[in-house]
């Protein structure tokens, strides 16, 4: 018992150290723990259009990616990789088709965006986001932040894309 | 041939005369004439990202529909008629599948705009574009405006649309 009171301060030490010196929230390994956007970027909704695209298959989606000064410059400019400040977002919504746009046109051809599902982002920042390709991935549904399982999955599937920076959208005229 | 001096006067005064009252150019029957719009507006590329849309039938067309700021003022205040000053430009790809894409999903599933095939502008102007419901209607295709038989075909159309202000893209929130 007299040690009791000298343990619990050497454990909280130890916390406090094992929580200052490791690389990233989450982790106590040692090894960069993957960082992920976790707050709404201001203002993405007022951004310039790049590209809009629909997902067929499992997704259903049709959307467009928008993006901020940066990322628009940098992509007229054809000027790759991405300058860090580039934030990319994608705005998903369920793909739907219009009746009244296929009541006017007189058969079913028109296919527009309905309920939104999720807005993702794409972070350019490459010390914060270093091990993750200088990119940090978002992922907000209803306002809510994806969970850490899910983000996980982000970077090995953009990854895929090394010639464009990891990002899949390219820039439509 | 005394005559003739005052007859060469005569007919360019009452030409002159004529260009003046009629209504608008190609038409001398009194009829107030289709108007359309003939330039394109400047910075359209720029502007707000109102939704996307993809026309499947014969149109396979996979696009964005931005909007002046004026337009998009009324649009997220839902101010039905559109206000004088409203620009609303839909930007118009051939529906093309990504290759590059579907080799990452490992399934074709992915369509995005290809090649640019037409741009097409609403501008609201009550007074200018009374006889077409208030607004004017532009086409180019390679920078060059839709023949007049063309765009003839515009206003019948979006005149169904009558609850929307003869407007057919609704806001992606």
């Amino acid at each position: 018992m007299k040690q009791a009171p000298f343990l619990l301060v050497a454990v909280g030490t130890i916390a406090a150290l094992v929580f200052l010196i490791a690389p990233a929230p989450g982790r106590a390994d040692g090894e960069p723990a993957p960082i992920f956007v976790t707050e709404i970027p201001q203002g993405y909704r007022d951004w310039t259009w790049i590209s809009s695209a629909h997902e067929a298959g499992n997704l259903k989606s049709i959307g467009a990616v928008l993006g901020n000064d940066v990322a628009v410059k940098a992509y007229r400019e054809g000027k790759l990789p991405f300058p860090d400040g580039t934030i990319i977002a994608a705005l998903h919504y369920h793909y739907v088709p219009s009746a009244e746009n296929n009541k006017v046109f007189g058969q079913a051809q028109s296919f527009v965006p309905g309920a939104p599902t999720n807005v993702q982002f794409m972070v350019k920042d490459s010390t914060k986001y270093a091990a993750t390709g200088g990119w940090g991935f978002g992922h907000f549904a209803d306002g809510k932040a994806g969970a850490a399982a899910f983000m996980k999955t982000c970077f090995p599937c953009h990854e895929k894309a090394q010639a464009s920076d990891l990002v899949f959208t390219h820039y439509a005229p």
